[in-house]
């Protein structure tokens, strides 16, 4: 998707891929194929660029700074990405901002988890690894002392630590998507309403459907503070809880074009990835505004049942002539079940039939509605 | 763009490019480089292919018999090309259809050009080489008998006939743009009003203003007759003159996404390019209505002054500071003066400011505004 923003703007990419038959490889020319934590890979493929840039969070920030030291514009630099890669350096830093934050305590041990809990009221709390979690991995929700084990495990064979979270009490997911360039000019796209299921993005909404305006700006004003505080380039997405009794509490943040931001692609008059690209170029940034009242994408997962779920292709002949206006996108990937392989957009007038396109559309490619291909 | 619009799609482009920095070449995975006019190179491009589909129409009809022959799925096919390709065929074939065109006719010699111009009432007239003309060469308005005398010399040299046609006292010039798969469906775009100078496209504004919905109906059944008939698969480009007295003539044909649909990538539910694979691949295609009032496209001619004309990067801050709506779309060619390198589209409510915004990047990236690039 980035690639598909860059080819309109005429800004070539250098990629660097996990793989030869990665999604992005397969879609720009010559990816250079390599390990994102090696810095002799990172050095090769920044050489001669005007800036690098990232799909993913995980590249090691200390070779984010020394190719910072050697000259490399890293955009977002790594000051800024540790936040999006340590839940308990982001933690420290929105509470020293004073950004409204569920409560919350990096605990050393099952006991430290126990007495956190008691400390917000009693179980059920959530345990997060600081790093490497993403998709609900590295996420859990414990009622009990018993249910720590798990993640303390995990923790000390990979070397992070574990940060307690209280279990809000959420009325919705939302997430508040911005864009920053160097030049300190943010771009803030329609608060959306997230629908997750087992840990991972399902549905969203543009803008989110009855949200008390004074909610949303405060949802977009916390993530453009965040943003400019933390110095953040390109996309930065704030997900966040809307809380049963009204309130805003920041969830995560990711620092790259965001599943919570695809139906901009569609749906808006600049979609993420170009912004996210006229934001690390320093370019003046893309309006952020919606083009339909109502913008609804669906993530394609993969199912597990149904040709459809195997052969996507096969797929488009009812998807389309069903609704002639969706927006279908297929990542390339191999069929996995509950893999995201694709999403679809819908955009329109009326939020019950833009929702029931999209529905229909994402569960047919899914596999779900018993249906076989032609 | 093609490749742009496949990325979403998820459908994989092999690439024949004439050279490996051409535009497309920049942004497919492994290009092939070679030579469209060899039968060997395009056995090679076509081998394991869904099916094959073109840029531009010049590839050899032969060659395109001998591939269908050998089981390749030509789209569109030679039969339908060959219209695209030669004028005197198309011509001919237009007037068996009925379709309204200018008074014409196949002249082999000045004296015969002389006496065509006599039936028509007089000089001026129109030559055209029927073979490979495009963006205004091979094409001389003649006022006299002595001018003819260019391009006889160019069709003896080049073994092309010459086409004679009258010269149309047009209001304006249209297009009707149809995309039509093999199963026989067919979306048509609105008719756009299209531009021209020195032959070659400047800008176009869809749709047409003021223009009648009759004749408008009438475009577009043109168009999709045309399409129909010679079963044309992808997109068919039909230019028409408005004439003076309100009666419509079909001009040009063109089979491939055209310069006067590239309004649609940025201002239509579905853009041209995606529709022409849709069509090709004979998936449903894509609802063709446009998203805003007005959208219109201005192209980026490389002009001969100033260092935006050079560096079209340096052309992005003025441009996208000024209109944080723009939509830009830059080629990755050397500027050249006159080359199309480019384009620029605005949309919105009100017809004089899309025009203005469009018009004023467009000379701006020109290097025409007399303002150097930061």
């Amino acid at each position: 998707m980035m690639a598909q923003a860059a080819i309109a703007l005429g800004v070539p990419i250098r990629l660097l891929a996990e793989g030869p038959d990665v999604s992005a490889a397969q879609v720009v020319r010559d990816p250079l194929v390599g390990d994102y934590r090696d810095l002799a890979t990172l050095r090769t493929v920044a050489e001669g660029c005007s800036v690098v840039t990232f799909d993913h969070e995980h590249v090691p920030t200390e070779h984010l700074h020394t190719l910072t030291e050697e000259g490399h514009a890293c955009r977002p630099g790594p000051d800024a990405l540790v936040h999006a890669q340590d839940k308990s350096v982001m933690r420290a830093r929105l509470d020293a901002l004073g950004v409204p934050s569920p409560r919350h305590r990096v605990v050393a041990d099952t006991a430290e988890a126990v007495a956190f809990a008691a400390s917000v009221g009693g179980f059920p709390v959530v345990l997060k690894t600081t790093r490497g979690g993403y998709d609900g991995k590295g996420v859990w929700v414990v009622s009990s002392e018993d249910d720590c084990a798990d993640a303390f495990a995990v923790a000390e064979s990979t070397g992070v630590q574990i940060l307690a979270e209280e279990k809000v009490d959420f009325r919705r997911e939302l997430s508040a998507l911005v864009a920053r360039s160097p030049s300190g000019q943010v771009a803030a796209y329609p608060v959306v309403e997230s629908v997750q299921r087992d840990g991972v993005c399902w549905e969203v909404t543009a803008p989110a459907p009855d949200l008390d305006e004074t909610l949303a700006v405060e949802a977009q004003r916390i993530a453009m503070r965040v943003a400019g505080e933390l110095d953040v380039t390109g996309i930065l997405a704030v997900e966040m809880f809307e809380t049963t009794d009204g309130r805003v509490l920041v969830n995560e943040l990711a620092m790259r074009p965001h599943n919570t931001g695809h139906w901009s692609m569609d749906g808006a008059v600049t979609g993420q990835f170009e912004n996210h690209l006229r934001a690390v170029l320093d370019l003046p940034l893309g309006s952020p505004a919606p083009r339909a009242p109502w913008t609804v994408m669906v993530n394609i997962l993969g199912g597990d049942h149904g040709a459809v779920s195997e052969n996507l292709y096969g797929g488009y002949p009812h998807a389309f002539a069903r609704d002639p206006g969706l927006k279908v996108h297929l990542y390339g990937k191999d069929v996995k079940p509950g893999r995201k392989v694709g999403h679809v957009t819908a955009y329109g007038d009326d939020l019950d039939d833009v929702r029931e396109r999209a529905r229909h559309a994402a569960a047919w490619f899914r596999g779900d509605l018993g249906m076989e291909s032609a």
